[in-house]
Parts: structure tokens; C-alpha cells; sequence
């Protein structure tokens, strides 16, 4: 494989899991080229010291001359970026991209959050939405979801596809830093974001808006409006979020409905009665855990989830897919096990 | 003055501020008994080893006698326990109780959430609630808000008051841990906190629920059902309370609203549009830094407000309180600007 | 295997390793009886709930019983009783001991530092001192090293076996919490750490000192001084240690000592001239990074190394060490990539 | 007064601090032209929202016509900065500058450290080096001492005044991020430093080296060799010193060295035997912590020190000498209480 974007945070988090990957172990991964833009010829050590058996390696510039050639590439550019690029690589190489450039279906929407010319849309990597797994079996064009989305339609999606809950739905999202990138930025330096959590992005215009509320929509059968505040909070890693919906469905009949939805998804895990996630729980794991229940005197259901942004968030919906494109066990090289405390 | 439970973190934070009080440097306000439970006997540095001037200060067992005899009485106890502590002091010592016991107005609610018998109701010491100061002025017996509360109290009333949303508002408050005591439990431990967001009480289950909900409802003039999630992050100091109503008016009716309300309040601070709050900004101000916006896909309201749990929250409530109570100018020994970064 | 005081943090990260052990994937490591002490009767998944494919088992009452019939047992006890469950155990029973009772050899060392009886010497389980690998193969009986320990001999043993230092060292260790164990105290309290560093343990008085003494004069030859001091960082996990020795070497010559000492080392990593360590970079790994220069001006060389106390510094350690007894290879299970940001 | 970087975090502490100046409440101290450098033309609630105060204040570029006019101005400008603004500045203008550039005497060590010509040598605003507030008493040139140079020389100098300690000492600094600054800068991202403790400028590199060994050289009558390690600790403000150095004095003699030589500071506050120091205790504050100890088997002094970088490491140290130079009281407008927890 190749990875474009090897210097962030979401480009070292796929090396990260791919190192520890038995395909790698196994020698039919190969970590093949690695590249960068403004990194270009810099280590890999000098942005991952934690990459310990790759820190030798160079980054090359990001050209598709030096990513072709490779049947799987990762992209882990900034958005917009990874259109061009895509488009000169052969049809027949998997490419997964952690961008936002292939999420959303509607042109106008992409335009309106993150301006510039919409891509395309390619399957969309989150394999428990119903259906999605027969379209990314085989893929050989994949869509990472947003980190927030993929928390947001998790914890809200059965509710909606079984019409238990209004579809106007509200998410508080608690992220840790790490999913606001390393491009160095007053605001992100630890001395403003330590002991301190903010609101950012208010009242619907953070980009992820619209991708959350395109999966849920299409789940409901109808028009789900999306309420979404991101909230950065002290922490590297890590979304918790908070989300509601009014129902007049009671706490049991709603948690049943989860109950079946998620039987059979090996990395959602729904909290036994009176259990409620953290994020510290899933650090480093490709695992979702989720309370539900309801405010009976506030006729609301309340689910909250916790994720890690970098890995099930990305870095870890990234190899997920790839698995599934390559018809291996979905679950290869990625844990249920957080690193805790 | 004195106080009971000098060594937790809302006593602690009284006895800041009153250090720094001018009244204090003045002579005319001395710092009397301080007392404790399990730690009486001990030091106060032994707690609150930031508090220099009264480290050698020894805490006395709390019982009504060590209270008496002074002028005004501040109560940072568990809650249930001021009822018969007020009840044994003279009607006409000023009593700030930092404890649930006389917040709310309902003696069902009371009971439902927090067990045992109703104490009573005392005028709550929220000053910006309209008609508040009126009540505080002269009152001799103050019940402080709860941390919760106050925040999403500040940030919903004014848009209740004006029927400008729906009477559903959404709280998803993220606190830092001293808003949990200081009682040694695992799940608070450094270890388990750092690194970490966790929500808690979640489906209205919390016990500031109803305290939100009276507040809200006695401005509206109507009932105001509140789904309130509190969440917690890794930060010692600082609430950021999310809150959001459902609205058909524009954000510039709506901010009108805000404006109009808070023009003359000195510790809300209506920030500019465009700015959003942090808790790092307040951090040991009495101030609440605000932001409302209105999501117009959404049709939704969202107005967060940033406030120290502790000051503003707790200690500094209840020196505002004591201000208003004896007739002093309410800012005395309260601050609007936060230790940052 | 099976493992006494599971729900602490050191059986914590023992069974996290174990979870993702080739040899647990291949169903020749089975996780059997998992034990605690006033713990016994809840569930794995209320203390550890990072743990999601062992959350349902239920904790055992710790005795030698419910331990026998293990062909390993993990000890992650309080110090002071590991020495009557061993005894109790089959002498062919793989043993290893995460607490102190078996690290020191001089009784009254062990004596004056933990009080009570010396309960014996066993091998110690840090295969990177020269010599030590050919006592733990085969062991049957093994002392996990404490974690400043490890890192501080790790960071200043080839300087003191070559003799290009003067045998006085100084080590500050600035460490994560959970190395404080899950004890619940006020000054462990997150409100407390949080945002505060602070030393413990000042004068020589910490533990871990004669047991860092102990290796250090082996592999010098003579008695080695330690000046140990400990510093607590508002940080889960990770130690940093910053080793100082009067030198008259110059940088060049003692780097060579440490090349030469660490080159076959998989898990000690010298840093490229100029890279120091941090403890992010080792998070969940069981590598230890190391940087050695000389304050030619002081006439000092500084050794500064940083390590998961929990992976390398305890549960890693555990693992490496039954790895090397069982005769598998001793990295099996153990990753030097950590899990960053 | 006049303040030149307005938008750094040493800036901002000082408009914090003089926010609460008994004299800018009695309209004595007036807050005049705020100046930056890239940052001209914003205003200063951009920078500092916890600053409510001055929020709408808009900063002009740093000229000397800006500044001249003011009776005091406060340089917080990037190292070599100051020495032309200083000599563009009237004489009889008090002038307290933050940066290193008139703190050494020699001008070779200020050109190895720094690098480029050194601008001279100004009064030293620390006040309690012993004949230091004769010098500070209506000066008109401050060069207020960087933030490890005021915690370790507090630590150390008693005992080496008294020489009671072997004239080679080792420092190690654990600071929070505070002190490196607001530029942004990948390393110090909130991404890189939470959950990590990092140590740089190893090996006698670190600036703030030979600012320690003068005053420690010049108090003990000879020259004092200075092994100073700095270590990056994930918190915003604070600075833990652990402080060495070899002696064959007692505990007792050593800390009736130190009784006796801060006897009468108000701002040094020497612990209770037992009792150790912790950041926290001191943020906001002015105070310094200290804890002395010897450790008899390692003959070793060991000195712990805590302090707020920002507050008594700069911007309260530039207050204090201010008050100083000024005839007023010392500790006007600086208080000993910490904003904790």
C-alpha cells in the first residue's frame, strides 16, 4: 500500500494500525511509499516517534506518479485535495480516502460547506449502516465518513430507521484536539486548549452537518434535520457524543430497538443498563460504546456514544474498509481493546 | 463570617475570594470559624495549601455553637445537611447555603431527587434572574444555584422570557471535575479522568434537572421541559453549557433578545458575533461569557455559555449574594477577568 | 494463565496485552481465573471497560486455590502479598510478581523501605540487564521491576558498567498517575492533578530507590548513590526521567557506550543525535526511548528516557518476562509502536 | 503605563495583573497604548477574551512614539527586541523589559546563548536576592529574570550564600507550555503535549542556564556549575524546580539556612517539614513554594520549588518591580492566594 498525507495525524494513525495488521506481519502488506507536501524528504520519525520501525523512512513528495503503482492507496489529504489525485490513479486500485471530497452525494452541499467543485461520491465507509457492506465488498473506491458522523449516525441511526424517534435530532459532540489536524494554529496550542472546553463551529455551519444528516435521512426514508455543536475539550483523542430526539417511545422499547440493530456488529457495543461510555475506553480501539435511553418526563431519547476520532473515527474505518474491498475479515488488525487508563 | 466545610473545593473557593474581598483588606469583614466534618481538627493548609494567608488556620467541628455569633454564615455542606444547621442559627444572621437544600420550590421534586425531607425554600441567589436583586436585597437567608443551573439558567431565560423558542430546551453541560467534590471515588481519580470525556446522569436523571427547569419555567410563565446531559471532561475548573431550543425567529431577533436582557448585567458578557466562549476565558472570574446563534436549517437556537463552576457557579454566587444581602456593592471582591492561558 | 488483583491497573494492562497475544489468538494462552480482593463478585467490565471481549467474567475471591491449577499466574497485588499466595503455589507454577516483594535482596533494605519481612529474591524480570535474560528463561519464580526502576537503570546502566561516570546519580522521574495505583485519595483526585505537577516522595524516601541503587552498583562494579525524586504530572501514563552523572567523557564517547550496549536491544531505542523523548511516543508500547548527552560546561552527562509505566514499566515487563521463561520469543504480544497523539 | 506585545501571554498577564491594581481602581494606574507587532490593528479581546475589561482596546504596532509619553512601560517582546525600543525611551522612563536581553552581564555568554550583540545589563528585578531591592528602589531600567532562572535561584541561593552545599548543582524544570510562548508551533499543539511529559534543551543548551549559575555564582562568592534540564509537562501554567546538589549538612541545618534567609519574604513561603509543593497552589499567584530536604545517603540537598511562571516567573515579578521602583508598596495588586483547584 501507499499512503498519501503520512505526516498527520490521520496518515500515522492507518501506519499505526497497519504496522500492527497480521497481513503485515504475514508479508502480504507491504508499507510501500509514503508521502508528504510540505514534509517531502523530511522522516517519518520527525512527525511519528511513536512509528518506531518506520521512522527511517523518507517521505516522498505527494505525486500520482509515486502512488500508482501500488494496489491500495490511502489518502489523507486536506479536503479538496484528493480529487485530482484519485483521478489519475488506474480504476482498478483501491483508493481510500479519509478527505471529505467523496462523501457528500449532493454537489450543493459540498459546495456550500467547503466551497469549490464537488468530486464525485464514492461508497462510504461505514460498514453497520444497513446495506453498506455489499457496496464496499469489492469496492475499489472508498469514502472514509467524517470522524463526527460516524459517532452521530451510530448512536442515532436504529432509532430513526425504525420511526421511533422525531426526525429532528440534536448532537453534542465532544472531540479531543487530534481531529482538528496538526497544522499549527494559535488556537490548538495546548496552552489555550488545556483546562479549558469551547464551542466551535455553532449553530449548523460545521461542515460535518450535512453528512450527518444525508446517512440519517436516507435511514429514516425522509428529511432528518441535524442540530450539530462540536465541542473541543482537553483530550488528544476521543468524541463523546450527546444525542436526542423527542419520542413517546419508553426507555425499553427503544433500547430494544438498538439491541437488534447492533446483535451482530463486532465493534459496537451497547453498555448494559446503567452503564454509560467514556472515551478513554476505546483509545487506540476501532470500537463504538453506547448508552440509550430516555427522559421520560423530557419525552427524549438520549444516546450517547464514544469513539476514538483517529481510529474508528479514520485511521481504523480506513483499514476496516480496505479489509472488506479485499474480501478479508473486516476485524484484521483492529482491537476492541482500548488503552486504558 | 463563618463557614462550614471549609475544606472541600466550594468552601475553598469562598475563602479565595473573600481574601481578596476589599471589605476584607479593609478590616470591616473578618474571616471567623471555619469548620469541617471528618476534618475538623486539622489545618486548612492541609486542603487548601493555595490559600496561604489561613494555612495555619485550625477547622472546627461543624455544629450550630461555632456558627453563632457571627454575622454571616456561609454553608458549603453536603446536601441535606443545612436544614438543621439554618434552623439552630438566629433569624437574623445572613445564611448562604451553597447546598441544594433550599432551591427548589416543589417539595415532590425535591424529594424525588434527592431523598428525604423537604427543607424549604429560600430566595435563590441568581441576581440576574429578573426581580432577583429585589428579594436579595436585605434577605438574611440565600439559597446559591446550582453550577448547572446557573449557566444554563443565564443562557435560556432571556429567549424564554421572550417566547422567542420553544418551551423544549436541550442542556448538554461539559464540566470540569470540581463540580463533583472532593470525596475520593475511582471514577475521579486523575487516572480515569485525564484524557477522557464521559456523560453522566444522563436521561434527566441528573438533581440540577429540576432546578433548571423551575427557573426557566417561571420566566417563561409557562412549563419548560429541559433535557439536561452533563458530561465530563478533563479539566479541574469550568462549565460549557450547550443549549438549544427549537425557534422560527432569525438569529438577529433573537440576539435583540439577549442584548436587550443582559445590557446592564457587569458578569454576563454577550460576546460579539462570531466569537464563541471557552471556560480558560473565566477561569476564576465571576463572569459568564456568552454566544447565541440560530441555526436557521435547524430551526434551532443555540446559545452556549461559559462559566467557572466554582466562581461564578458556587463561591463567587454566594459572595454576590452576601454583597446584595448587606447592602454592598455587588462586584465587590469579584472579578471579570478569568486567569488565562 | 491466571491473574490476582485484575482490577487494578497493573492486571488491567496484563490483560490488555494478553488480549492481543498471537498466542491468545491461537488459543494456546487461555485467560482462566481472574481474581481480586474487596472486588471479588463484580465484573471485569465495571473496573476495566476498555476490556470489551472479557467485560462479562466475574472477579474470584484471590486465594491459592482459585490461583492453582495455572501452569502462569500474574501477581498484581499490594506490596506485601504476593510472598503467602507464591509460597502456596506449586513450585512449577510460573509465578511472576508485579509488586515489590521479591525485587530487592538485601532484607534490610526491604525492611526499612516497605516494613515487615522480607520474603525472598527472586530473578528480575528485566531481560535488558547483561546477564539477566539467561536467568529469566526458564524461571519459574519472577519480580517485575517497579517502573521508575526500569527506566532509570535502563537510562544509566551502560554509562555506570563502563565506568565513564562518577557512581553519584541523579534521577528525576516525572510520572503519570496510574503508577499511583486505583486507590481512591484526595491528592489523586483529577481537580487535583490537573493542571498541577507536584514532587512526592522527596529525600531518598521513595521506594524505588534501593531497588535502582541495587542494579546500579551490580553493573558499576561498587555501591552507586542515588538521589531519587518523583514528580507527579498531570498525565495518565508515562515516565520521563532525566538521569544525571558527573562525567569527564565527552558526548561522543558515551553515546558509543550506549550504542554498543543497546544495538541488539528490540525494545530500547537510542534517539537520533539531537530527537529527545517523549512519553506520548511510547504510549501502550513496551519501548523505552532514550537520548544520553554531556553538559560539557557541568561536567554532566544527562540520560533522559521515557516509557509507558504501565506497558514496559509493569504489565509489558510481566509479559516479556513469561514470554522468555516459556522460551517464546519475548516480543510476542509487545509492540514498540505507541499509540500517539 | 504603556506594554509593548500586548498579545503574548506575558503581556497578557500583566494587563491581568494591573486589571487588579489596588492603584488602577483608584485611577492612579492608568492602562494606556497597547502595542503588538503582527498583531496591530486587532483588539485585544481577540487575543485575551479572559481580559473582559479591555476587550474592545485595539492594539497599534510597537513603535517608540507609541510607547514614549507613558511614565512606565512593560516590554514583552520576542529576545533582542528591547534593546532598541529601550534607547529610543526617555531616561527618567521606567522601563521593565520580559525578554532576556539586558538580564546577563557577560556579553559573551549572552552572545553564545542568544546569539546576535548584547544590549547591556539592567537592575535585576528580583527582589529577594539579598541587596537586590536597594538596586530595584527607583531604577528606571528593570531586565525582569526569566521564569526558571526565579524559581531555581530561590531554591538554591540560601544554601549557597551559606555554603552549605558543593557549588555544582542540578536543576530540572518541569514547566508548563505557558512559558514557551504563543507562536504556534507543531510541538506545541494541544495534540502533542496532553498525556505527555517531554524533556528539550537537554545538555546545558537551555538559555535560562547561565541566567541561573550568575546569581548563583555571585551569592556564593564563586562559580556555581549548573546542570539545568528542562521538561515540558501537559499543563498551561506552573513550574515544578527540583533543585540538587551535594552536601554534608543535615536536614536541620539546612532548612534553619532557609528559615533564616526567608524569614521576612513575603512571597516565599517555606513549607512545613512534610509537606511538599505543587503548581497549583500557586497559579495566579505571585508566591513561590518551596520544600527543602536532605537526603543522607545520597548527601544530597534536594530544594523543590513551585511557582506560576507567568505571575511571579514574569508578569508578577514585573508588577512587583514596578512597585518597587515606583515607592509603593511591594506587593500591591499581587497577592499569595492560588486560583485552585
Amino acid at each position: 500500500m501507499a499512503l498519501a498525507g503520512a505526516s498527520g495525524y490521520a496518515g500515522g494513525e492507518i501506519l499505526r494500525l497497519l504496522l500492527g495488521h497480521p497481513r503485515y506481519a504475514a508479508g502480504e502488506l507491504t508499507i510501500g511509499a509514503l508521502t508528504a507536501g510540505g514534509n517531502a524528504g523530511t522522516q517519518l520519525g520527525d512527525h511519528h516517534p511513536n512509528l518506531l520501525p518506520l521512522s527511517d523512512r523518507v517521505l516522498e513528495e505527494t505525486t500520482p506518479e509515486v502512488l500508482a503503482g501500488h494496489d491500495v492507496v490511502f489518502l489523507a489529504l486536506p479536503h479538496g485535495a484528493s480529487g485530482p489525485i484519485a483521478d489519475a490513479l488506474p480504476p482498478a486500485t483501491l483508493v481510500i480516502d479519509c478527505g471529505a471530497d467523496f462523501r457528500l452525494a449532493d454537489a450543493d452541499e459540498w459546495e456550500h460547506y467547503y466551497g469549490g467543485r464537488h468530486a464525485g461520491t464514492w461508497p462510504y465507509g461505514l460498514p453497520e449502516i444497513p446495506g453498506n457492506r455489499d457496496v464496499l465488498a469489492g469496492a475499489s473506491r472508498i469514502a472514509v465518513p467524517g470522524c463526527y458522523p460516524t459517532v452521530s449516525i451510530l448512536s442515532l441511526l436504529p432509532a430513526l430507521a425504525a420511526g421511533v424517534v422525531e426526525p429532528h435530532v440534536g448532537v453534542v459532540g465532544v472531540s479531543g484536539t487530534s481531529g482538528a489536524g496538526r497544522s499549527p494554529k494559535v488556537d490548538l496550542l495546548a496552552s489555550e486548549v488545556m483546562g479549558s472546553a469551547r464551542a466551535y463551529g455553532v449553530g449548523g455551519v460545521h461542515r460535518h452537518t450535512p453528512e450527518i444528516s444525508q446517512a440519517l435521512s436516507a435511514a429514516a426514508g425522509n428529511e432528518v434535520s441535524v442540530s450539530f455543536t462540536p465541542v473541543l475539550a482537553p483530550m488528544s483523542r476521543g468524541i463523546l457524543a450527546t444525542c436526542t430526539a423527542r419520542t413517546t417511545a419508553s426507555g425499553e422499547e427503544i433500547r430494544a430497538v438498538y439491541e437488534k440493530a447492533y446483535a451482530d456488529e463486532h465493534f459496537i457495543h451497547l453498555l448494559p443498563v446503567g452503564k454509560l461510555p467514556a472515551t478513554s475506553s476505546v483509545l487506540g480501539s476501532n470500537a463504538v460504546q453506547l448508552a440509550v435511553t430516555v427522559d421520560e418526563r423530557a419525552h427524549t431519547m438520549v444516546a450517547v456514544g464514544a469513539m476514538d476520532n483517529l481510529t474508528k473515527g479514520t485511521g481504523g474505518a480506513a483499514v476496516q474498509s480496505m479489509n472488506l474491498a479485499l474480501g478479508w475479515d473486516e476485524a484484521e488488525g483492529l482491537t476492541t481493546v482500548g488503552v486504558a487508563p
